[in-house]
């Protein structure tokens, strides 16, 4: 006899079958803003796309060619689920960077971070456990953590990061109502999509609230070396190794078509996350890592990185002076690295509702909505600067200035809720 | 206050923290061989290593060259959560080969097959949940099926593939236990590890059962393509569309360094495939996307498969001559593609207590138990002929037969549990 198909339908003949986790899967505002990003005559002011033409082709024809000379049919097979040792022990160099020391034996290589990110989910969150993040928070982040059915609460963060005080505050309250406080999720450095870092003496309290609260901390750090003028403080993971987990990528200061990222964790987590690796992948891209350790080993990536950084930072210049030209007014985040502003927007406008306004004047940006997993975030939007030339960015910041003007001046005849019609 | 820590201990301080699938993490016995294999004296008929060394470097040299030519600057970017649109053209013309008509639309490109049916095993499985699957069954599903929590139960399965009649028997046992059977998992062509290829009726009865039981076929097809004599019959999805999901590689028939596998699912299930893909890897990789995409169109791919037959057709013939000669008295299949034999041992040979036995005498295997969610298999083990030579595998046979010799005589000398000591 047929199982329970009296719940399956014309479109979808295995409705019944699904797990409970299924259903926390929809369509983020990030993805639908996919396919307006690939209409050339408008200007994407909202996918986080790092400007990978910046990256020397020869570089990479120099890495192949070295990689199949000297290791070609090691990077054409399986390779172990922990990822290339010698890879491994460049990142180590790469780490030396933000002041953490660690060891080839404590790292993961992962299918960029962000599949880092999900195998440390999958190892700590059960239904109902509780995440603290910024506010607002990485949008791919909390994808994942709802995918684990976990809630996140977000903690007050300003213009020196997350709060120590509203942390404290936050895990006492949820002691109190025995939730089960998992990890703290933090991008300490030019944070996605506030652009704003975690000041040294913050980043000392927030440690020490962890680790006497005994909460894990997960550092994502893809922007970190990106910085324009000053390096960032060192790690949170160089304050205490066995207390933080760090996630790391090459997708921002390489490149991040070839899915490369990487975990620092403590022994017994790492030991669990290369079993989950290996179950969920096997093993990661031995093609990939070769490739990138060539790379590393016989390229000026220290200088690669430098021209990162003057490309950023001329675009993110160009943001702050369109915005101070075309918006003024407007509160704006002022990051000195990574590739965002966060901006508010005036009183009684739904940054989410104003956006297909937006897409008709040839502008898109991300909403605020898409960072926070409370439904709040209404009056701010994300601004990207990574992808678009500065002149670009000019453009698509005078594009929103006249959509937003043209809000703002709706609200003032007609009252608050102009900017939802 | 610290929040239940006393589960902490000096080892792991975040003992206390782990989800309850974290439990389901333990070392494989496949895992285990890694290092065995990696010791250049001891002859590995363990691991399922393609043999790439057979794919000519220049042909990848070509196609990387014309990729960043042509692409650039979109292999080395994010990509759409679903994978590149060439690519998925292309796998159309791969999948007609055996049967399946299929739409660019309802194809995903996955990291490997591996993680398609990793995200598929999250879009279904419920703690507790039934998956019905061959005896023996691949042990890398297996580990993922653990990792979700559900229950495997195998049906028995001969030379001709699993058994229709013992696929009815269980369907109904376990529906009379009121257990949710989920999924069918089957590698229907010279699976792994037994070798075997599902017979033409068998494969009508099959789909027969499953549309009338309300059960959904996984069809995992990583050999199909790499047969040595004929073609093995039709794929099941070409039987039923809205009742099979189909898991193809890049892995056997190019390279499995890339991580490029794809999955042909029902449109609702395709819908929630590529939101699970994109939560937990943002995108497959555009580069190993790119470069095979590359290598389709310009290289004699087709020819490249038929090298591939002709190498592993070599070492098929090179192992069952080595069983003959040396084992002649073992019950051995006889697989017609493929990478595996799947050998039965005399009687009170234990395959996972002989193995350091077998290593100590250079030649390594992998135990049937590795193929059994369930502790049995002892008397089964799976010799691999994909990766060494002839000569290899010759010798390697040689010297397992000294070990099970020995294991004979001890087990005529003392007794059945001679191989157990």
């Amino acid at each position: 006899m047929p199982q329970e198909n009296n719940q399956a339908n014309n479109l979808d003949r295995w409705l019944d079958s699904y797990a409970d986790r299924a259903s926390t899967l929809s369509v983020s505002e990030v993805r639908a803003l996919f396919a307006v990003v690939s209409r050339p005559e408008v200007v994407s002011l909202a996918g986080g796309m790092p400007f990978v033409s910046a990256l020397p082709k020869d570089l990479l024809t120099k890495s192949f060619n070295e990689m199949m000379a000297k290791r070609g049919d090691l990077a054409l097979q399986y390779g172990g689920g922990q990822g290339d040792v010698v890879l491994r022990d460049q990142i180590r160099d790469l780490m030396a960077l933000e002041g953490i020391s660690s060891s080839v034996e404590d790292l993961i290589v992962t299918t960029g971070s962000q599949h880092g990110l999900d195998l440390l989910a999958g190892l700590f969150l059960d239904q109902g456990d509780v995440v603290l993040a910024e506010a607002p928070s990485y949008v791919g982040a909390l994808g994942i953590f709802h995918h684990y059915e976990a809630h996140v609460e977000h903690v007050f963060t300003d213009d020196d990061g997350i709060s120590p005080e509203a942390l404290q505050e936050s895990i006492d309250r949820l002691r109190e109502q025995k939730r089960k406080i998992k990890f703290l999720y933090l991008v300490p450095n030019f944070g996605n999509p506030s652009g704003v870092t975690l000041s040294a003496e913050r980043r000392s309290r927030v440690i020490e609230i962890c680790r006497r609260e005994h909460i894990l901390v997960i550092e994502d750090n893809p922007y970190g070396l990106l910085y324009f003028d000053q390096k960032p403080p060192n790690a949170l993971r160089s304050m205490d190794e066995d207390g933080v987990i760090y996630l790391g990528s090459f997708s921002k200061i390489f490149a991040p078509g070839f899915r490369v990222g990487y975990v620092l964790a403590p022994p017994a987590i790492r030991d669990k996350m290369v079993l989950a690796n290996e179950s969920a992948i096997l093993s990661p891209s031995m093609f990939s890592q070769m490739l990138i350790s060539e790379y590393l080993a016989n390229c000026d990536w220290e200088a690669q990185i430098e021209t990162f950084r003057g490309v950023y930072r001329e675009r993110r210049d160009a943001a702050l002076e369109a915005m101070a030209e075309y918006l003024p007014n407007l509160k704006t985040t002022r990051p000195a690295g990574g590739f965002y502003l966060w901006v508010t927007l005036p009183e009684g406008i739904d940054s989410k509702a104003m956006l297909p306004l937006a897409v008709s004047e040839l502008v898109a940006y991300t909403p605020g909505t898409a960072f926070f997993g409370n439904g709040t975030g209404q009056a701010n939007l994300r601004i990207s600067f990574s992808y678009p030339t500065p002149d670009n960015i000019k453009l698509g910041v005078r594009r929103l200035a006249n959509v937003i003007n043209r809000q703002t001046e709706l609200i003032e005849t007609f009252g608050t809720k102009g900017g939802n019609r």
